[in-house]
């Protein structure tokens, strides 16, 4: 069986530049936005409607009447989300199947439970986060922008775990082992971390 | 300036043994009970009292009515709850400073901030944590007398941060590391551990 590690992180913790050393010091397949272009191919919808669908915002057409009995006929944003969502889960089963991987977000550790893949939460202060992302910036933005940015990612990531999952997204229960990049060297934490998977 | 490795762990979690296991791996010396020994011999008090001070419940004999403007006089529960507290802390400070170590609970991690040490926290599932403390007791307790002490030491746990630091003792920010043990074998998690340290 495939050595699966998946990824979920807050937004500016490096947990993606975690992932992306990780795969290439193992020598493992990396999947983040790859995710994306094979829904593009296997779906109809835009590329922006699944990017904000595929991790971000499961239903952003979300009405409120939806769950009433009132209305008890299966809304079509609903519809439209859990085919991609559908199609999602499909793809990320098919892509850990084929090889070693590193999976980033996507509630990938929850989709994939029964292949038992180790499961890292990648968190840093909010300082932290907003350092690394200023750089990564390089001046785009300004600081209260970025700091709107943050919240909103992290609360539309914890909104599509509990939808897929059922269950809490910055919960430590749900991982294997939680990592704070707050006063870490992100290239040596890698290199510590391989050594889990050797 | 020595290494400090801080452990805090759930009741259960086999963090005590990571720790222990660790500290012998790395050659650091290992502070658990070893600071209610040195407390004896620092204060006038009894074991019994120092050990439910020391870590577990700050102020056994915290009244209500503490803090009230009414009753602005110093409670002596709680004077003699402060003498041992700082006491351990001045021990604490002085086991740190004299070699590389790992100091098992009591709010070392804060408690030496300044000293940065590496900030670890232990958890697993309630299951997991059941199983290790049966296999522990051979039989003295009853499950639901373990489940019971299990929920009891963590809370006591928790009001002892809560009291030191005013902090949660049990949310990630406060750690560098958090590990779960649920589907662990201790023994190759501290052999994977201690390269962080090499």
């Amino acid at each position: 069986m495939p050595k699966i590690i998946t990824i979920a992180r807050q937004f500016g913790s490096g947990g993606r530049e975690v992932g992306r050393r990780l795969a290439e010091k193992l020598g493992y397949a990396y999947y983040d936005n790859e995710i994306i272009n094979e829904l593009m191919k296997s779906t109809s919808y835009s590329k922006e409607y699944i990017e904000e669908v595929s991790e971000k915002d499961p239903v952003p057409l979300f009405p409120i009447r939806y769950g009433s009995t009132l209305n008890p006929s299966p809304d079509p944003g609903v519809s439209m989300a859990i085919e991609v969502l559908s199609a999602q889960a499909k793809i990320i089963r098919e892509m850990a199947l084929k090889s070693d991987c590193v999976i980033i977000g996507r509630a990938a550790d929850y989709l994939l439970r029964d292949l038992k893949p180790y499961r890292i939460f990648v968190y840093a202060s909010d300082e932290s986060r907003l350092a690394r992302t200023l750089a990564r910036e390089q001046g785009g933005k300004t600081e209260k922008q970025l700091k709107k940015d943050m919240k909103a990612v992290d609360k539309k990531r914890r909104k599509y775990y509990r939808f897929v999952t059922g269950k809490d997204w910055d919960n430590w229960e749900n991982y294997d082992l939680c990592l704070n990049t707050s006063n870490a060297d992100i290239k040596s934490l890698v290199d510590w971390l391989a050594h889990l998977f050797a």
